[in-house]
């Protein structure tokens, strides 16, 4: 596709805007991407520091598109909205729907004129314990109500990652949630600690052994009772020394122990959110994210008995589309029930 | 007290030598301490590498103990006798005691021609879990079960530390134990997680603020199901955003929540063991290790109604000296039962 070409219909610019990555998509009036892009301008690692940082991995990643579609609105979500953002756009309270968001969000006037609304994040404050936070997941949960009605009635959005998420809806609003911080806990201990030391980077296991030794973690997870946690993770270093399980297969069990541990955990307040109903009794279970990470959820939630009703990928830019027209930026397409 | 002065009645060279730190103890037929000394040559941090770098540590910190008192027995205990030690110790199963030690003990000869006699460390292998290991505790439990055969009965002794464990005593033998990765989870969330970003290091909070943090850690423990901590540990992000909980406190709360987590488990485990029966109900329960650290697991120990019977120091050289007895390397003090 043409660097900077007029694009014909071109309606919107989204962009969703991370702690490590920049992503930029060019839309038509019915949401269709146009063209699309990606660099590593995240906003802990942006060309220069500050204002000017986000200013230049904007103009880079947008500026012909810009000069070729003048006056198209620009939308942003992800962690451009926090506290060391562009724009700080404050947490929204659960109930939220993407109407919520788009009355909540933040306009940001770039050095160039282009105006840029960003997304808020979601906070969930429960009476009896901390409060919790998501950002940059309310859009991609966005993409989803919008196109689904029966999943934005009543569903229990997963969305795995450094941080998972755990988001129950209830008539089209996220109404309660719960952070895991699974895929970074799993980063440090195999990084920075001692469980590390047993691992080899340099010995590919192969998928059926890492399969097994990712379900035995799932396994050892669902016997476990409160608290167990950082004493079952220390099988990950007996089971090496003890030469009960290959090297190059510790990292799939107490990646393994980690997920099974939050599915445990995820399962037991989504069945508390539905009034003690079972999980796994019909109401949908939706895995967002990407696939070789979800896998892993399919394969650890089916060791629980759970089977998800979908796995979703990349639903960000469906859901910039939608708050774009919660906003009120974009008309919403002809004949199209948008539910937001 | 003079270095390399003959000392009257020098009867054991005792050596707890761990993995950042190597402790000497000069002993007198009763056991009493007639010198001490300790300096930084961990297995993990030798004057040189491999085995030229424990005869010189061992040089280095004895070597004048050993010209004055010639022929006097030495043993040593801790992470020396680990595959990365001076020489391999294998682990002994449980249920063990001071006997089984000594019998499974390894030799080893210095360049010098001095014997070295090192304590195996001791596994545990449930039917149902992957086994569990300790090195190093099994000296310090040694120490405890001569002179209290009260606690030497029936106990449950806890160590805290980078890797907690608590070890059910029964008959003067250790039947079970678990390990808790419950401080070094804390240094690598604290150093190289989100949740450090946080937590200023130029602030000190003051006791009774630090206190109620950390007692805030062990209530939402307490409060928790299974699998929750991934989720609880983001609370130490959420309520400093949230401008909920002082910045400075943040790594107090965190503390409180991972050696919460570890009581509750630790708790359930210990009331297994005994076929069911509560926690505090009379059993003794021993705190074993630094001053500082047992102090807050008395504090957290207290929010959990439990009172524990004693709280111990140093035992080790005690321990190294029933190890050396039990060895048959020294004769036990006379009139004095020591319940080896």
């Amino acid at each position: 596709m043409e660097t900077g070409r007029k694009r014909d219909g071109a309606a919107l610019i989204a962009l969703d805007w991370g702690t490590s990555s920049l992503r930029g998509f060019l839309m038509d009036g019915a949401g269709a991407v146009l063209d699309q892009r990606a660099n590593a301008h995240g906003i802990q690692n942006l060309p220069q520091p500050g204002l000017p940082g986000f200013e230049q991995a904007f103009a880079g990643l947008c500026g012909d598109w810009l000069a070729a579609n003048a006056s198209v609105p620009v939308v942003a979500g992800g962690m451009v909205g926090s506290a060391q953002g562009w724009a700080e756009a404050p947490y929204v309270a659960c109930p939220a729907d993407t109407s919520t968001l788009a009355s909540r969000a933040i306009a940001v006037d770039s050095a160039a004129g282009v105006r840029i609304l960003i997304a808020p994040g979601v906070t969930y404050a429960p009476p009896d314990a901390p409060p919790d936070i998501l950002r940059g997941e309310e859009i991609q949960i966005a993409g989803v109500l919008a196109d689904r009605p029966d999943w934005a009635r009543e569903s229990c959005m997963v969305l795995p990652g450094t941080h998972s998420k755990w988001v129950q809806i209830r008539d089209g609003r996220m109404t309660r949630f719960a952070t895991y911080m699974t895929g970074e806990v799993f980063a440090v201990l195999t990084k920075h600690s001692i469980l590390g030391r047993l691992m080899p980077t340099d010995v590919e296991a192969g998928a059926e052994a890492r399969d097994a030794a990712f379900a035995e973690g799932v396994r050892a997870a669902r016997a476990s009772g409160p608290g167990d946690l950082t004493h079952q993770i220390f099988a990950a270093r007996t089971l090496g020394i003890t030469k009960r399980m290959a090297p190059e297969l510790l990292k799939d069990f107490l990646s393994g122990l980690l997920i099974g541990h939050e599915m445990i955990s995820g399962l037991a307040r989504t069945g508390a959110a539905l009034g003690g109903a079972a999980p796994g009794s019909g109401r949908p279970l939706l895995l967002i994210g990407d696939g070789a990470l979800c896998r892993r959820y399919v394969q650890g939630l089916g060791l629980l008995g759970i089977e998800p009703t979908a796995r979703l990928e990349n639903t960000a830019p469906r859901g910039l589309f939608q708050f774009a027209i919660a906003a009120g930026l974009i008309a919403p397409p002809a004949g199209k029930d948008t539910h937001v």
